[in-house]
């Protein structure tokens, strides 16, 4: 398998997975309406882990170009190669966000709030504060970056690292993703939401366009910052 | 032991396991009445994975006529062992549906709704839409088919991977199962439905056959995509 | 350490942390209150891992007298070691309930309801009535014993097998435990319902004596035809 | 990497992830609001483990004054580490304070509430009482030590010890820590606490000085009877 399909197929399977979950809990008549947080935030930890493990030998698993850049940043992926990783990685976003809207295709009518149903596709802020909303980003993913190459180092059987970052996945989302709804991930965001702006969504409102650029920009930070700390100390 | 019997006491297992869990939410006067989704999604990972486990080595633990057939279809399973796979799946889904039903004995008279207690043997759409709910049900079985194979060529330490295949339920029932109640396998619904239409469960309803179609031919649709798919890519 | 001092040291952690959690859930001004069925479930399923992991190799960490003697009936254990295991298992039993009430001290005067507080220690059916809490109580015994022996032929890595036991008491919770409360374990019930009429709890009620033979006689039954299935079909 | 600053990031990233969580379900207009206890404790245990994982190799994880006392006091560790240890951690939880107050800047404003804010930070009991609270820290920081001294002694997989440590968290939230919050560490109390003190909060209150040396001395004297325990019956 080429290293393009599998970060198109893995990110397409991440963003099934983690909108399916927000489409669970915040459509009308689903059956996991108001299921919480719990089931918010393991199903994003499960979406990760998963595609992770069917591609990680094809394509190292990346699906976020946040985590892309980093890695090329401190010399452990080439740069020649960050373009295709990251335009494999908005396709499957894309895909992935119009197969959640397929998937929940009767409740798209019956869900009166526009803004629960651009929620589904991409984040928005508890708090709209650009310079908040922004630090919140670059921490999350801050977290992440650090805490895959971290883990990376570490010996462990083989699957459990991969559990691992399931596990550092599921508490980014329990404790820093309440503010913003963490993406930390620029094409999980911004390729769900050309999905939304494009698809023949029933009832659906603006795709909040003025919001879309921290998602993106703020991870990409986080996640060089992420990256600079791990190469300063190991 | 011979297949058929481990595929009837894995699935008479699957089925104890996870209808157990809808009868401990939806049943008047049970314990754990209003668990919520975390509760259901996390029962039916767990009531996969332990008979996973306890028969994998005997017959694959397939439990499920989706996957037998989407294996034959690929040739990872021989054709002429299907029939008693299915028969043993659909026997052990009626006797496990019976101890479902032992189980929780008193509490099937204390509940009124006899839709409630139809859905803890088998599974109903939140919205019904026969199309929209068999592209649910296909999409579902897809990543369920497709993610069992992915799963299955990585090299993972021993019982890593039934963990793993363990988060792959959890996150279809937590992302995709909202709308339909993820049958994502014949057995499961057709046979717990058989059990619903003849045992004497006190104030039972109808079985809602115009219904039970679609969970058996959405998810043989969707396996056979998923395993397509994957023979396709690896 | 003595076969003796591990069950003892064992079940009263079992006991400390499985009560524990239902003092948390049940008593006033706890910070747990109303936690939810995850809560007390996911709570049991570590309560048994833990202490299974650190005294496993000691004592085979049975903890359970209905495992014990199921055990010694299919020829895995030793009847002469019998007496002395389940000694060790009722003693932890009492112990670990005085250590709940230490841990929760100012809130039994707080909590009115006497039922809840019993509850902390002992199970009480949903619906009262013998046949069929019986009958519950052997079905989870029954999935217990059957599902520990079936785990234990499964070849896996170190430490994946006590994990797996404790998927396996999260889903027997889950999904057995909301009829009766899942005692499943003769000590588990009748020990801390001693400690629970030894002890000065601030406006206790008694200790449902009627009830208490059920846990015991009904593990002790699911047990055997636990054992007893495995040694036929493995 | 030294042990100090593998002590120090790693006491920061267990405050940052543990405190953020409380902050999710605590502050107003959080997404994670009233989230739950579950959503508390799986963090708090995925916020150690997590740490333990990247660090352990480095430090062997402490992140923890109690548990570095203990070791030393049972010759498992240098008397001559202890100090620079103890500085690290406490410095690490300080800092880690400091970053959960800026990921959830905007929402301290819209938090009328002040213990709300101060128990982002640190504990506080449920029921405030010298002698109950200090048992309820000395019981759970008991079963912490002596826990992993226990899981220590354990042969597993590569990384499965860790993931047993982090259930071991779970279960002490879960089981535990609802009487008083379960510190369980005098830097993940002390170290925010001032945190607290310093940090330019939006209307906060006091730091509660008066209850602080209580999530001190409870668990460095459970932490000593765990230690003193395992080493008598190991």
């Amino acid at each position: 398998m080429s290293t393009f399909l599998a970060e198109f197929l893995g990110t397409m399977m991440l963003i099934l997975l983690g909108d399916g979950v927000v489409a669970g809990v915040a459509l009308n008549k689903s059956k996991a309406q108001n299921g919480g947080w719990i089931v918010v935030t393991v199903a994003w930890a499960c979406a990760v882990a998963i595609p992770a493990f069917i591609f990680g030998a094809a394509s190292g698993a990346h699906f976020n170009p946040a985590l892309t850049i980093a890695l090329a940043a401190i010399g452990k992926f080439s740069w020649s190669l960050v373009p295709s990783y990251i335009a494999a990685q908005f396709l499957g976003a894309i895909v992935g966000g119009a197969l959640v809207w397929l998937s929940y295709l009767p409740h798209w009518a019956e869900t009166e709030d526009k803004a629960a149903k651009l929620g589904v596709f991409c984040t928005a802020p508890a708090i709209r504060n650009t310079g908040a909303n922004l630090i919140t980003e670059i921490v999350g993913t801050f977290v992440l970056v650090f805490g895959i190459l971290g883990l990376g180092q570490v010996k462990m059987a083989d699957g459990i690292g991969t559990l691992a970052v399931g596990l550092l996945i599921l508490v980014i989302g329990l404790s820093l993703g309440a503010p913003t709804g963490y993406a930390i991930n620029p094409a999980r965001d911004l390729g769900p939401r050309i999905a939304h702006a494009i698809l023949p969504i029933a009832g659906k409102g603006d795709s909040d366009w003025g919001y879309s650029w921290i998602p993106v920009v703020g991870p990409i930070i986080g996640g060089l910052i992420g990256a600079g700390l791990f190469t300063m100390v190991f």
